[in-house]
């Protein structure tokens, strides 16, 4: 597995402090399990920490920013130009993900993954290209070889080992790409074997016409893939079989998955989806807490998954986006989302408005008093 | 109408601004609707606010609190002063919603309805007991008088209009009552037409035994009242028909509809109950925006709906309770919550979880650029 970074394995989390965790919990003033989903996020939050007393430490959103090659076959409702108009934006302060990350008082992180323009040095822009121009166009080819796959991976992973050392222990993971919706629904169906046409979605706002469109063209950049992994992605597994969720206990089948999903990532991922999977691994391995936005980002989290299933442990998932694929992936990973409040708009915009549910979530831990303490009569 | 203050008459929603809110929104650097309920609640705020630029100030939390005559029957988990304890705790700051409102930049505001307890003058306690002891049992009778409701109403409008007139704009609404759980089954039974079974759930935790203790006593509640209403809780429905929610145009229905309302408000209602009613009409009525939290608080703006519809209009539902009747509750008024987190605690607790994504709605229409305003390419 030479290339799989091998500070990318991951230690399944630590759960010697559940107990203690959880009678901390049930002592605060308030009936058993009454602050519902903020007490298991309070108990998580403590076992990523290693702490009785769990906080979110200078949080931060990074998004990453990529084009797709096939973003100028049709697939997307808005002109590829949108994606370098967008950093743009973002550099300028005036996106929703700027607006939503200062209004939850985290810090906004833009890394140029390979957006198809020329920035030049700007304030506030990592510049991380891994190529100038974009992805090459699946439809066609590989969208990117081994090398630029590995490079990119490497960026996300070097970016959140820097923020690791400064003192973060929290991060949000945000996308910018037009097209990358697409690259989303195969990298979902190959990685996932849920079927295509049902993780493909109308993305920024595709009509009816526009939807079948992208379909058809996705199936076609699947049938054109000669080992056509589509239809049984994981060679080991029989033949109509798919893998299902949960830890890999066979070395063997862990190494040939994580190939497997690097290999699927190179052909139809986007530099911005391999930059946070690469992200999302260091971030893990540094015992951060991942939160996970929507459909492109959850993709990125798939990838990361069948290189390192422990990684689930480490993730928070935000919120339940309106875009199709994005409910089948949480269902297929066995996860509940924090937030459904009909968001389809990536950036990171989820993450950003659920992490005052995760300080909330340590506020509750640290700041309630006990029965105890307050001397209040129990059942 | 004499026993309904002429202060707590609505007036419509002023839809007027409703176009030019909706543009802003769409104009902004986004796939439309992309931000989901966020957009939605942006253009609500606008609208209660007859502004372009809606913004969230000096919100509070009121958490009104009282005893009830029937707690000491059995229909809760926990003991009667556990209420009294828990204003204690309130004021010491070590509750849930002392937490949450930190946490949400809202200041609280704890107001005694009725505890069945002498806190003497305390500092961030408002005395505002209508009954020394609490309620009357109303397994045996009516729990309190008119005249008790009209104070309890009238003491709730005065905190509120006080408020207003300070400048809060955002007002969000929780409780504390050991047995309240108990009292808004059979105000929901009777405000709507649910059935009481339906609507009876397990409230700070009874186990099976005592739920099904709770439905028999609460059922013996009704049949001790002649008039019966829980069959046909509105005279002037035929028999078996309930109400549909919607706003009633007949006047003479109106009124009687306010009456009865009062009437049953007064039989099975609590002292804090009441005084949330009162808050939450005089809230509508200056203009505010109402945050509703869990079961008991919804049990409250349901009288308040009777009295006058159009309060709906002025309502942002925080979350959905994990208490099996809130889902009814909600679903019969035909609103959808922001929140859905498995919450059970009552106190605000879920208002004041939900006050981020008000303030985030604020500032995507106020802060971020439009298409035009950053040079962005539309589809």
């Amino acid at each position: 597995m030479s290339n799989i970074p091998p500070q990318f394995a991951l230690h399944p989390l630590d759960r010697t402090l559940a107990p203690a965790l959880q009678a901390r919990i049930d002592g605060k003033t308030k009936p058993p399990g009454a602050l519902g989903r903020l007490e298991s996020l309070a108990l998580q939050l403590g076992l990523i920490q290693h702490s009785l007393a769990p906080q979110i430490r200078q949080p931060h959103i990074l998004v990453c920013a990529g084009d797709h090659g096939a973003a100028k076959a049709g697939i997307s409702a808005y002109p590829q130009e949108v994606t370098w108009q967008m950093v743009e934006n973002f550099l300028a302060g005036g996106a929703a993900i700027n607006v939503l990350a200062r209004q939850a008082s985290a810090q906004l992180i833009v890394a140029d993954a390979g957006v198809a323009h020329d920035f030049g040095a700007r304030d506030g822009l990592l510049d991380k290209k891994v190529g100038a121009g974009g992805t090459a166009n699946y439809l066609a080819g590989p969208a990117m070889d081994a090398a630029q796959c590995q490079a990119a991976l490497t960026h996300g992973a070097a970016i959140v080992q820097q923020l690791a050392a400064s003192g973060c222990n929290t991060l949000g993971f945000g996308e910018m790409g037009i097209g990358n919706t697409a690259s989303a629904s195969l990298l979902t169906h190959c990685l996932t074997g849920l079927p295509l046409a049902d993780v493909v979605g109308r993305g920024t706002g595709l009509d009816d016409v526009g939807l079948e469109r992208k379909r058809t063209l996705l199936q076609q950049a699947l049938d054109i893939w000669p080992q056509r992994p589509h239809f049984n992605p994981f060679p080991c597994a029989a033949q109509g079989e798919t893998l299902k969720r949960g830890p890999q206990t066979d070395e063997a089948q862990s190494a040939e998955n994580a190939e497997n999903a690097l290999c699927i990532l190179s052909r139809f991922g986007g530099f911005e989806i391999a930059m946070l999977t690469g992200a999302m691994l260091a971030a893990a391995q540094a015992g951060m807490t991942l939160v996970i936005d929507g459909f492109i980002v959850t993709s990125a989290l798939l990838v990361a998954y069948r290189i390192a299933p422990e990684i689930l442990d480490y993730c928070v998932f935000s919120h339940r986006s309106n875009e199709a694929g994005h409910r089948l992936q949480l269902d297929w990973l066995q996860v509940q989302p924090l937030l459904d409040l009909d968001l389809r708009l990536g950036e990171g915009s989820g993450a950003a408005l659920a992490l005052p549910l995760l300080r909330s979530a340590c506020a509750v831990i640290n700041e309630m008093a006990s029965f105890a303490s307050a001397g209040i009569s129990e059942k």
